[in-house]
């Protein structure tokens, strides 16, 4: 496999990053990019979800791929074997990206071929929602055996986000996991979120995930 | 069900928080209080675990449960229903406990009769393991489904810890996890922490769980 590119990413020394975050995202609009910041606790599947989205969608949108970690490039390495542009972003330490981190990673993932690039952000509820990222749609993945509760207990998380991910279906019967009250704990959130379940690990779901992704790369570009 | 008690906890204006912590622990050392600091990401099981190791120790030693969370008190109506004094600490959107912040919950919580304090921090795999809280021991869970993979991508979270608790075992037959990658991943962070597979929601391992607590509890209040 080739040697995954890492960038050791610094934290902006601008206290103003929403105002960064807002001309990041005007900048994307005018080249016709699509920045999505995927967010998920540890271990909820972001890189197995985004493998099986890649699939669906590589051969008709030009994607690349940043990978945030503290430490490895296992996540980038797996993405790159999935056959995707893909950079390592080293935050060193740090929980969350802010837009000029992620601005840093985008100078080396694009080089004028990129239609979507997807942040796949540190695995944490919490601090990564406080940072907007100049993405255009956040989206966030909560997996069965984490509990449907995790709206109520990490708010921001479900406030920020445009569309929520319900990953691991298949093993819901093992878990005492309710959809319903899940939705409904969402919408206290954010009535506007669309909650979509999807089993990454097997693929179900996923085409109604990238249906959305795909409608929405479709309307930033035109 | 009585009213929990809810502190809102305040960052320490401190930099010097591995002094003030060092401190902390003096005091509690003086005055025959063990405390635990309990991390895991969000949906690992620790409200869950706590449940269980308060039925096995709340007879033979006085326990006081402190449940940090952004935001929501489910977790210490949780603790207060299974009987032992509990209180909730709001971290007002903060992802960690710093040693400041759990002196605000420790004097609230002590009246004179706990011997083992339980902080149960934000769900959260990488602030907490930054900020050294006052704590006796540290302990990690990881839970099955997260993955074996954690300790490579959150280095510092199982350097810190003490003990390990894989949780959700019963259900690794549906999982791709390899408890001995995992043991030895861990190993590769903190070569002296013990891993203790158990499953809180039936009871399995708790047991050794609660053996290794009982005797660091001893330990340190001999």
């Amino acid at each position: 496999m080739d040697q995954v590119r890492i960038i050791e990413v610094k934290q902006s020394v601008f206290a103003d990053n929403d105002k960064r975050a807002a001309e990041l995202r005007r900048e994307l609009k005018e080249r016709g990019i699509f920045l999505l910041n995927l967010m998920s606790a540890p271990g909820s599947g972001k890189t197995t979800t985004l493998k099986r989205t890649v699939e669906l969608l590589k051969d008709e949108i030009k994607i690349g791929v940043m990978e945030a970690d503290i430490d490895s490039d296992v996540d980038a390495r797996a993405m790159a074997a999935a056959g995707v542009k893909s950079i390592q972003l080293h935050t060193g330490g740090m929980c969350h990206l802010d837009a000029d981190m992620t601005r840093q990673g985008l100078d080396e993932l694009i080089d004028g071929d990129v239609e979507l690039a997807i942040l796949e952000n540190v695995g944490n509820l919490v601090c990564p929602a406080e940072f907007d990222t100049g993405a255009v749609k956040n989206a966030a993945i909560l997996s069965v055996p984490e509990g449907d509760d995790k709206p109520l207990k990490y708010p921001l998380m479900f406030q920020v986000c445009d569309v929520v991910l319900v990953n691991k279906i298949d093993v819901a019967p093992y878990f005492d996991f309710d959809l319903e009250k899940c939705k409904e704990y969402v919408r206290m959130r954010n009535p506007a979120a669309r909650v979509i379940p999807i089993c990454a690990k097997t693929g179900e779901g996923v085409d109604q995930w990238a249906d959305w992704l795909r409608e929405q790369v479709r309307e930033w570009r035109s």
